[in-house]
Formats: C-alpha cells, sequence, structure tokens
C-alpha cells in the first residue's frame, strides 16, 4: 500500500476524460451475456455443462469488444450473468475483464454490490485493487448507497490508491425505482435527491485535473427530469445513464446530462448492441458494430460537444 | 421447471422452522474468511496465491461447519470474501456451501444482491436455482432493496420454485444505515419502515404451513426499538438480525423480534464464533464450538421459547 500510495496515480475520472476526448464516445457497451441469446455458431455445445457455457461467455464478449472498440470508451460486464455459472462464469468474467483492458477500453463492472466494514473493504479488493503488481480487474464498480455514507468510503479509499472509480446508485431505471427512491420526505424532496447530495460530498475528495469526481452516479435515463436535476445536485460526478435502447429512452432525453463537460455522463447500452444480430440477422459482430456506431454518433451530437 | 413445479415444495419458512425446533437453535454463524485472521496452522502457504488462499478459506470454513454444527441451525458464507480471490474464491465458495448443507445445516448466502428485471433473474438463478436435477447454491439469500418491489420479484418467483427464500436489507447495522435508512418521510415515517411494508406485501404469496414467509428482513441488532418496530411490521416475516457480538449488541436487545414463533427471528453472529481463538488462545475449533454454544443458549432464552 504505501509504494503505491507513493506513486502519483492518475484518478479515474482523468483517464475517462481523457478517453472520452480521445475517441469521441460517452458510449459505454453493457456486457451482458445469456445463453438464449447466443448467437448460434457460440451456443454449440454450450448446453452441456457450466464450462462450456463459460467458454461460450468469454467467445461473445471478446468478440464484442473486438466489433464495438472503435466506438465506445468502456465495457461493463454485468457480473450477474457469469455469476450464474459459478466458478466458471467467474474465470470467464476475469478473462472478458483483462481482454477489454488489453483493447484499451475503459472496464466498468456492472455489480450494485455493498456492505459495511470490513466486508465492504472486501468487495473493494475484489474489483479495484491492484492485483499482484498489475491492474485492478475493473477500472470502476457500481454500488448500491441504501447502506449509507459508512458503507461507500472502504470503495472512497481504494478509488484514491488504485485510480479507479465507483458509480453509486441514485435513481435507477426501473419503473419499481419509484417504490423507495421516490418516497417523499419531509423536506419536500425525495429520497434519491438526498441520496445525491450524499454521493456528491462523498465525491468531493475525488476530484481530478479534468474537474470531474471518480465517484460517480448511476441515473437512470428514462426518468429525464431525474436526469436534468441530478447533473444540478450532482455538478461534478460523472452520470452512467442506463435505459436508452430497449427500456426505451433516447440520447436526446439525456443531453443536458453532458453540461459539466464531455466525460461528466455516459450513455450505457446493452441489449439494442450486444443483440442487434437478432433483429436484423446480420453477422453478429457487425450489427454490434453497427449500432454502437449510430449511437455513438448520436449521443455525440445530443451532447453538443 | 415444470417438473420441479409439479412436486409440491416445501417452502424456506417450513423448512427453517422444523430446523429451528428440532435443534432447538436461532442461531447462524457468518462464514467471513480473513487471510489476516486465520489460524496459524492454515494461513500456511496461503500468501502464496489465490489458489493456495482459497483452499485456507476452504479448509477454515469446513473446520467450523464441523465446529458449530451442533449449535446453529445455519450458516451465511460472506459472498465477498471469497470473490476477492476470483474465480479460486468461487470454487472455494461453492465448495463451502455443498460442504454445510451436507452437513445438514441451511445456507444463507449474503451477496446483498439487487438488479433489475433479467439481471435480478440471473442473481436468483446463481443461488436459488436447482441445479442439474441438486439443490440450490444456497437455501437462502440476502438482497438490497434499494431498487424497488419489480427488483425482488424476480427472486420471490425462483423462491417459490425451489423451495428458497431472500432476505431483503431492511435496516441495517451500521451507524451509517441512518444516512438513508432513517430520512424521515412526509407522513412522519422513516424510509426503513416504507421498505419494511413493501418487503411485508412482497412476502404475503409466501407464507408456508408454519405462518412464516420465505421473504424474511434484514434488521440490526444494534438498534433495538427498530427491531420491535419491525417485528410489527412485518409480522410473518422471519427476522435475520446482524449486529450481536462484535458490533455490540446482545441477544436481550433481540428478545422481541421472537413473538412471532421460535423461527421468526435469527440472530447473526461472525468474528466473534469464528475468530474466539484469537481472543482465548484455544485450539480455533474448539474456541468457536464453545461461544457458537454459548450463544446458542443465550439467544434461546432470551426468545422465550
Amino acid at each position: 500500500m504505501e509504494t503505491s500510495a507513493a506513486v502519483a496515480t492518475r484518478t479515474f475520472a482523468d483517464r475517462l476524460a481523457a478517453a472520452v476526448v480521445d475517441r469521441r464516445s460517452q458510449l459505454v457497451v453493457g456486457l451482458d451475456p445469456r445463453l438464449d441469446l447466443l448467437p448460434l455458431e457460440l451456443r454449440g455445445d454450450a448446453h452441456l455443462g457450466r464450462e462450456a457455457a463459460a467458454n461460450a461467455f468469454s467467445r461473445f464478449c471478446r468478440g464484442l469488444v473486438d466489433a464495438v472498440c472503435p466506438y465506445v470508451v468502456a465495457v461493463k460486464p454485468q457480473a450477474a450473468f457469469f455469476e450464474a455459472l459459478g466458478a466458471d462464469g467467474m474465470r470467464a468474467f476475469e478473462d472478458v475483464c483483462e481482454y477489454a483492458r488489453t483493447a484499451g477500453l475503459l472496464v466498468i463492472v456492472d455489480g450494485k454490490r455493498g456492505d459495511i466494514g470490513s466486508t465492504a473493504r472486501a468487495y473493494a479488493a475484489a474489483y479495484l485493487e491492484r492485483r499482484e503488481g498489475g491492474a485492478p480487474l475493473a477500472d470502476a464498480l457500481t454500488v448500491n448507497s441504501y447502506l449509507g455514507r459508512d458503507s461507500l468510503e472502504p470503495f472512497v479509499a481504494e478509488c484514491r490508491r488504485s485510480g479507479t472509480g465507483i458509480f453509486c446508485l441514485v435513481k435507477t431505471s426501473n419503473s419499481g425505482s419509484t417504490d423507495v427512491q421516490d418516497l417523499t420526505l419531509s423536506d419536500g424532496s425525495v429520497v434519491w435527491q438526498q441520496v445525491a447530495r450524499m454521493v456528491c460530498e462523498l465525491g468531493e475528495g475525488l476530484v481530478g485535473d479534468c474537474g470531474l469526481s471518480s465517484v460517480g452516479a448511476v441515473v437512470g435515463a428514462t426518468f429525464p427530469r431525474a436526469v436534468t436535476e441530478a447533473r444540478r445536485l450532482l455538478p461534478q460526478s460523472v452520470l452512467l445513464l442506463p435505459g436508452v435502447g430497449a427500456q426505451g429512452a433516447t440520447p436526446a432525453d439525456v443531453a443536458r446530462a453532458f453540461t459539466s463537460g464531455p466525460a461528466s455522463a455516459l450513455v450505457t447500452v446493452s441489449r439494442s448492441v450486444i443483440y442487434a444480430f437478432r433483429v436484423d440477422g446480420a453477422d453478429w459482430r457487425s450489427a454490434a458494430a453497427a449500432e454502437a456506431a449510430r449511437l455513438r454518433d448520436e449521443v455525440w451530437a445530443a451532447s453538443g460537444w
């Protein structure tokens, strides 16, 4: 720890900001491999067991990384789909993260982890700590904010050490997000706005040279007014915006998220890109590349940069 | 799916209720293996790499299962500590879950998972779905409630199919739980109480013959008044109560959680049992067994059954 802290570490936000400008992309493609949706050529004998299925996941995600690489700034592997294959799935997960990093992409692990004390430190170690002299498994991790500030601090401490980031759940894209996140508080605000204030404070100590914090926030593009309001409450946070595509939102819905700079928001799409071949029948790689290219341009134009 | 649904599946709550009476225990021991705290004899060459460390975790947890088995109704492996060792850790995790089940204990995986739609279904499949004709990895899983009711429903659907359960985070044991969970709502109640109402409704369709639901709730024993209030709001839910022991609460603090029946609450302890040897210098297995036996009796007496 001492050695790595002594070396000046570039923050996640600074690395992201450079990559966004360099690649002219604010697009993140989610890697959500599902056995029942894989291209036929990969399904092969994937039904024969977990190891075969995990290999198919790995080949699918590697192929997607190659295909979308020119058009995205990051990929977002979804831990759940790999976990469903147990230890074999985790091996594939590690392989995919490594492959994407080697391809020059940032890796945002979608794990929505969250716990207290030493358990939060273990999650931070699992995803954000440097591994035996090398890079961490992920550049950033999504985390759940329900347990409060002290449950997020171990992640922030690790972000500072390893130059990684977190995206805290603030307002999620599902319709049921209203159940808890939209409850009205005694001061007239709603729960997620208070969570946004907490995340904002938490991120103040991790603002990079680019003016953005490595403590970001997840805000559903399916709620455009919430996106605008989150931008106001979190002026220095990178907003990670799911909900464009299969969930119904459009790049225009999130244009106002970008007022804090070209890298101040990221649009994340999964199904509409990675399973694009199921709609138009094209080769799965070409279909994903075409859809990613289209969305990259559309988001960049909407962002006004 | 069709075949298993056709066979009448005993609910998790019914299996738990039978086990509690049979074993006269409402104690759950958390399996939180940490390399820096392992018994010296297991640390051996665990520093040599992930595979060696994972093997040490597995040996430690198997030894703990043997030691505490007569005194507990379930063990609660903490996913984070295993995840920190990557795929090797997940292999050990699966091994430990399997070992505990074979020993006749219920397995409550502490993963605090939560996501939306098909991702929630993938988490449910990972932990609660029957595996190739056999049992699920876990009998129950802790889940995070922040994303709302539609994020929990895929778990409930799987619980119904496979006879498993979930414990939804309602009021956690950490001091920072006040940040979000204790925010005052416009009607004068607080956030966690509203979450409790949501969890109560969610569990109504999964009440077993014993009168308890397989949709339980996590409530920190460190907040005794919250425990009493949660019992009132969730009359049919099993309350999983962390915070006794290292976090400072006592069995007497949670006595009122048991008014819905002997299995209506479970006290979960980790560090004070599994690392008991570090305090009194005894053999680690004997120290864990002695502390588990003592707590089992103390909790049973406090429960009034």
